[in-house]
């Protein structure tokens, strides 16, 4: 897979799995097991996910921002990876643990290296700016 | 410069400027203007610093855990960036804003996207795992 190939997957895998919500399109962009390798404060944070668990996943983290939207800032490729610096904002629509849903729009950012096998995602290492998510979900208006 | 000697450059550059803190050495690393593109939380984020003022934000940044080290995961490198997957370790031994000294070591991860212009850093865009920090601080024993 070229670089420019791997740069177009991930590309289309957030606008049709991440953004539209298709679960369906899953099996074209991650592989049969997925493994969250470093994603500091994700609950999946060290598991290999099948897809149908890949898909509970997504599902269960958009489920407070359902109008959730990544917009990818930047992205470079090396051998069978791929960085994304990626940009997200939500409407804080349903109750998380300790913060009722609050009608904000929050905003965050993070960065993700993607690894590739045989044209599939296979796994990811991530850093997400959770710190500023949890003190808009906190601030005083 | 070849990504090898980019990514060579930014090991040097942990080793001597971040972990043995030798600030005389850093006009052999950083351009004279080093601007931080996005770095979330930090209080440096969005300025750009002369050589004097980045080695303020070092000492700065330091003082709290006076044997801070930083330790290099994963290295990807493509045009004039290089990407860098961090570990960090520190002991916390002087005071910060609301938690004074504990002796406690604390750890933390972050990656961050470097970009060069002629052999020299020039900047970055960094994600870093600022929630577990203030959760390891403010943990009761």
């Amino acid at each position: 897979m070229t670089p420019d190939a791997m740069k177009a997957h991930l590309v289309a895998f957030f606008d049709e799995v991440w953004n539209r919500r298709d679960l369906t399109r899953l099996g074209r962009y991650i592989a049969p097991d997925y493994t969250i390798r470093s994603d500091p404060g994700d609950p999946w944070d060290g598991k290999t996910l099948t897809r149908a668990e890949f898909a509970d996943r997504l599902r269960i983290s958009c489920a407070p921002f359902p109008d959730q939207v990544f917009s990818i800032a930047d992205l470079l490729a090396e051998g069978n990876r791929v960085v994304a610096d990626w940009r997200w904002t939500g409407t804080h629509l349903a109750d998380l643990p300790g913060f009722p849903a609050s009608g904000r729009v929050i905003k965050t950012s993070g960065v993700t290296i993607y690894d590739f096998e045989d044209g599939l995602l296979r796994g990811h290492r991530q850093q997400t700016d959770r710190l500023s998510v949890y003190r808009q979900l906190a601030a005083k208006d």
